[in-house]
């Protein structure tokens, strides 16, 4: 339901892909990289705040994270609103993405100079690959669609590597893909998750993304332990952090409804 | 998101509205009235689910219903599982739209011949200008967007005759909009309701519809007395009625869940 104005800002070839940022008629500026819309100006904040918050009040006490992909930023300005936070490792493999985004959605890509980031341009599969092991809290997978530089992020040995680095209690969440759109690749991520981390610690929550084909979206989550995903002990906490931040999607109520998922996902994830 | 096939299964230009079945690649048949589409075989059940099973467990004891609109014989189809309905009128004001769906979507207009219906071809907001006072336990507003026949679907007098031919703890479900495609008609829908019901009894649901713009849309609520909306103590019975109907996408998590608003339409809506 985007509609082009026709107005191209940026068009770069990089060594990975399409690097383009256009303008929109109801959704401002947005990053395509090839052929997908992958974030945009008006509705950014459903996406950026959903992969961001919920880990974090789940967890209670993430102090290291690990970002894959999130080039555009909007990850980091999310993660970085959590004070208790040391450092965010950024481990982007296309610096043309984060040079775009800087360059024409300052308001995303706003926060690449700030003092707890250290970026890493490097390809994320190999980053995990040697990583120490239980050395983040929090590991972000936020990469684009499982083609082109991004198809790596949905293998079990990339998963594995998740888990194997992760701290104790650690959480991992992912970009989930569509029940609708992609389907396969929404199922075969559950299961590779749920493989790892065990049934019970996979779970899946939905989101609303009117930018995306279908609206309808998903990030997918591994706990190292098994968590409770509803945090109500922690109901004012969260009211009084989206407050502060003035937070557009989040709060505590649409944390919890987020993982409520309708029947037919629950078939196709074969839950019952 | 909806590609056609090009292939045109039905098209009549009623005194309404221009009445089509066409063929999609993904979602299966679908209808369209005008330009915009109304329901697909595919999807048809996030709509159809959501308007009837929550207002009905939210009241507890609905006997008698109205259904304005519902011309595609969806709404009715899930009203009609539940066997305490002794009797619901549906008035569609355009005879075109049932014969289509009869003839090219029986497994939604599948309830047309059902003893318990009394269906009447008329102007809707007529019938409730002239509907006997607290005759309806239940109001069902099952329409299209507003403009054409529905438009007077959006006005504070239909509401209002809505409220008046309320039971004493009935409650009115309205087709509430989407607040990302048409912001406007759904923001000035629940200002309406709010000054008829109240403040307090006049809440809003999302939920996702894969074909629809945004994939993000509403139900809104006119509730005659304060009523909760997410009634533990019918948990049971929920599941136990979803699991023998075999719902696709109405449950209980997803009944909670879907009053659950982001903070960004608590905004539009002036909810704190």
């Amino acid at each position: 339901s985007i509609r082009f104005t026709g107005e191209v800002l940026h068009d770069v070839q990089s060594d990975y892909q399409r690097v383009r940022i256009l303008e929109s008629y109801k959704y401002g500026k947005m990053l395509a990289l090839d052929d997908m819309v992958m974030t945009t100006e008006n509705d950014e904040f459903h996406y950026h705040e959903m992969i961001s918050h919920p880990a974090v009040f789940i967890h209670g006490n993430v102090r290291n994270v690990l970002v894959i992909g999130g080039g555009d930023g909007g990850t980091i300005r999310e993660l970085l609103r959590h004070s208790k936070i040391d450092q965010i490792t950024l481990v982007e493999i296309d610096q043309e993405v984060i040079v775009a985004c800087k360059k024409h959605l300052p308001s995303i890509a706003s926060e690449f100079n700030h003092s707890k980031l250290k970026l890493i341009i490097d390809d994320g599969i190999d980053y995990v690959r040697k990583a120490k092991s239980s050395s983040f809290d929090l590991v972000v997978v936020d990469g684009s669609d499982p083609v082109g530089p991004a198809e790596g992020l949905f293998t079990k040995e990339f998963y594995k590597n998740c888990n194997r680095i992760l701290c104790d209690r650690g959480i991992l969440v992912a970009q989930g893909e569509s029940p609708k759109f992609n389907e396969n690749a929404f199922i075969e991520l559950n299961t590779t998750l749920r493989d790892i981390f065990g049934d019970k610690n996979a779970p899946v929550s939905l989101f609303y993304v009117p930018s995306y084909p279908t609206g309808m979206w998903s990030f997918q989550y591994g706990f190292k332990k098994k968590s409770d995903i509803k945090v109500p002990e922690k109901k004012e906490q969260i009211s009084s952090f989206v407050n502060h931040h003035n937070l557009k999607y989040y709060n505590y109520e649409v944390h919890c409804a987020s993982f409520a998922l309708p029947n037919f996902i629950k078939k196709q994830l074969d839950l019952s």
